[in-house]
C-alpha cells in the first residue's frame, strides 16, 4: 500500500477528528457519535435542513459539502459503506429547523435502507422529511429506468441548488422539488484507468491492467459499459460526452453546466485538458456552457480516473448554481 | 501510463487552453505566446505585479494562483522546465502598472536564470522589479544555507502575502518585503510514496518500491534525507514536524499556519488524518494554529506522498493570510 493512515480501522475517525480540527467555525460533531457531522451553526431555526450521507472515500463528497448554501449535515459510513440509521436520525435532529428536512444522497441501496429508516424514526418525533436519491450515472441503467441509476459526482448540483433554495428560505416541497429538478437534468459519465485499494485490507476494488481503461464505471469501480486500451483524452471526452447529451435531449441552443471531475490520481492538469476538448464539442453542436466547475468533486480514494457531468440549465437552475455557498470545500459568490 | 491525456507535446498548450476556457473572467493569455497568464482584468495600474513561473506539473502552483489578492501573471514552462526570459518578460509587461513588478517563484536554476534575464530587459523598458525566491525545503540545506533551499509548496504562504500587500497598494519595496519575510518564516518536508510519471517519455521520476517512503523529497522527485519503510501518519508526521519547528525556531505560545498538501494522488482523506496529528503534536508543544489549509497546493502530477509547511505567524502576516483572495483554486473571505 502507498497509504499514509494509521491502524486502518481508525481511519474514518480520524479523518473526521482532523476535518473538524482543520474548519472548527464551519462544521462540529452533532452528538457523541463521531460519525455525524453538521454546520456549526445548526439548526437554523425557519429553514429546511438537508441531510447527506454515506460511505467514506469519496472526499469532498459527502461531508465536505455541509456548509452554508449546501448541505446542513451528514452521517458518515465506513469506507464504501453506508451510515446506520440511527446516525441518519442524529443528523436530522440536529439540523431540524422546524420546517422539515431533505435526505438527499446517493442511490445505493445500503444508504436507503438506512434513511428510509430514519425518516420513519424522524416522523415519529414530527419532524416531517423528503427524500431525493442523485442518481445521474447515465452508464448503470438506461433512460427508461433513470430513477435506479447510481449517484456519482452530479449530485454536487443538486447539492447546491437544493442548498440554496433552503437558504433563501423555500418550503420543504420546494426544496425538494428543487433538487429532483437537478437530478432529473443531470448525467454523468466516468472512466477508470486504477482502482481503489482499501485501507483495511490492501485489497483493489477491481483489476485493470495498465494501459487499459473501463468507460462507464461507478465510484465504488462498478463495472462500465465498455473496457478497451486507452485511448487519447478528445476520445475519451467523446465517449464521455455523447452519451450524456443524447440521454438528457440537450440540444443546439441549450445552455449547460460543466463538471469535470477528478477521481483521486488523475492531475488537474489531465482534467483541463478534457475540459478544453469538453468545451470545443458543446460548441460544435450549439450547446453554449453557463457555469463550468473543474476539480475532484467526488473521489474514490487514489483512483485513477475522471468524470464527466452535465447539468441543463434553465434559469432557475443556474440561480441556484450562482447563489453563495461556503464550506470546507466549495465556496461561490 | 495512466494518463488521459492526448499528444504528450501538446499536454501544457491543451492543459492551459482548458485552464482559460474554464476561468474566462479571471485569466487572459498576455500575448500571442500560449505560456503567459495573467489575471483578465491586468494591469491594475498603481498597484504592485507579482509574477510568478516555473515548470507545468504543479497545479494549482503556479498558474492556479493567478487572481486578486494573488499573483498578477505567470510564465509557464513544460514539465518540470523553466519558462523562458522572453515568457518571463512578456508577463511583465502585461502585469506592470508603473509602480514595479515582484517576481516571486521556487529557487531552482533554470527559472532564476531566465527571470534573472528578464529583469535586465524590463529594466531597459523602464519597469522596475524585484526578485523573492522561494526556498522553503528544509530539507534541501541546512539552516545557514537557507537561501538555497529548493521552493516547494510553502510559496503559497508568500502568495498569499504578497498579493495582500500589493492588492492593498503597499509599493514595490513593501511588497517584496512582505514576501521576503513570509519566505524567511515558513519551512516545509515533504514525504515521497510514488513517483511522477513524465508525460513525454512514460518513464518515473525516480524509483520508489511499493511500501517504502522517502523523507524530504522535493516536488521533482528530488532525493530526501531519509529513506525506508513506510511509517504510521502520525510517524510520518513527527519526522516532517520536528525539523521545521527546529528550524524556525517555533517555540511554546507562538502562533504558525499549517499547510498539509497533497502531492498529487495521496486522498484529501489521508492528508486530513495527518491534520489531525499536526494539530495534536502542536497543542503538546504549546503552539496555537492561527491558520490551517489542507488540500492540494503543489502538486506534482499524479506523486503519492504530502508536505507539511508552517509558517511563524505575527500579527502582519496574519493579516496578510486572511485578506481576500480570489484565484481558479483558491478564494479567500
Amino acid at each position: 500500500m502507498r497509504k499514509i493512515i494509521n491502524n486502518p480501522d481508525n481511519f474514518v475517525d480520524e479523518m473526521i477528528e482532523g476535518l473538524i480540527l482543520a474548519h472548527p467555525g464551519m462544521v462540529r460533531l452533532a452528538s457523541a457519535d463521531k460519525r455525524v457531522l453538521v454546520r456549526a451553526d445548526s439548526p437554523e431555526q425557519g429553514k429546511v435542513g438537508i441531510v447527506t450521507g454515506g460511505g467514506s472515500g469519496h472526499l469532498p463528497l459527502f461531508k465536505g459539502y455541509v456548509g452554508k448554501g449546501l448541505a446542513s449535515g451528514v452521517a458518515i459510513g465506513n469506507v464504501f459503506s453506508s451510515p446506520s440509521s440511527k446516525q441518519c436520525l442524529e443528523a436530522t435532529r440536529a439540523v431540524s429547523g422546524g420546517v422539515g428536512v431533505l435526505y438527499l444522497y446517493g442511490n445505493y441501496g445500503g444508504d436507503v435502507l438506512n434513511f428510509d429508516l430514519a425518516a420513519e424514526m424522524a416522523e415519529v418525533e414530527n419532524i416531517e422529511t423528503r427524500t431525493v436519491l442523485g442518481c445521474d450515472d447515465v452508464a448503470s441503467q438506461p433512460r427508461e429506468r433513470a430513477a435506479d441509476r447510481r449517484g456519482v459526482a452530479g449530485i454536487f448540483f443538486a447539492f447546491k441548488a437544493a442548498g440554496a433554495a433552503a437558504q433563501r428560505g423555500d418550503s420543504l416541497d420546494e426544496v425538494a422539488a428543487a433538487a429532483q429538478d437537478v437530478v432529473e437534468n443531470t448525467g454523468t459519465m466516468g472512466i477508470g484507468l486504477s482502482p481503489t485499494i482499501f485501507p483495511t485490507t490492501g485489497k483493489a476494488s477491481f483489476e485493470l491492467p495498465e494501459g487499459e481503461m473501463e468507460v462507464g464505471i461507478g465510484i465504488h469501480g462498478e463495472p462500465g459499459i465498455h473496457r478497451g486500451e486507452l485511448e487519447t483524452a478528445d476520445e475519451i471526452v467523446a465517449r464521455l460526452l455523447d452519451p450524456i447529451v443524447a440521454d438528457l435531449s440537450i440540444v443546439s441552443g441549450d445552455s449547460v453546466a460543466v463538471l469535470v471531475n477528478g477521481m483521486g490520481s488523475t492531475p488537474l492538469e489531465e482534467l483541463y485538458v478534457m475540459y478544453r476538448q469538453v468545451n470545443k464539442l458543446l460548441a460544435g453542436k450549439g450547446i453554449a456552457i453557463g457555469k463550468s466547475y473543474v476539480g475532484e468533486y467526488a473521489t474514490s480514494l487514489e483512483m485513477a480516473g475522471a468524470s464527466l457531468s452535465l447539468l441543463k440549465l434553465n434559469a432557475a437552475r443556474l440561480e441556484l448554481l450562482n447563489a453563495p455557498a461556503e464550506s470546507p470545500f466549495f465556496k461561490e459568490g
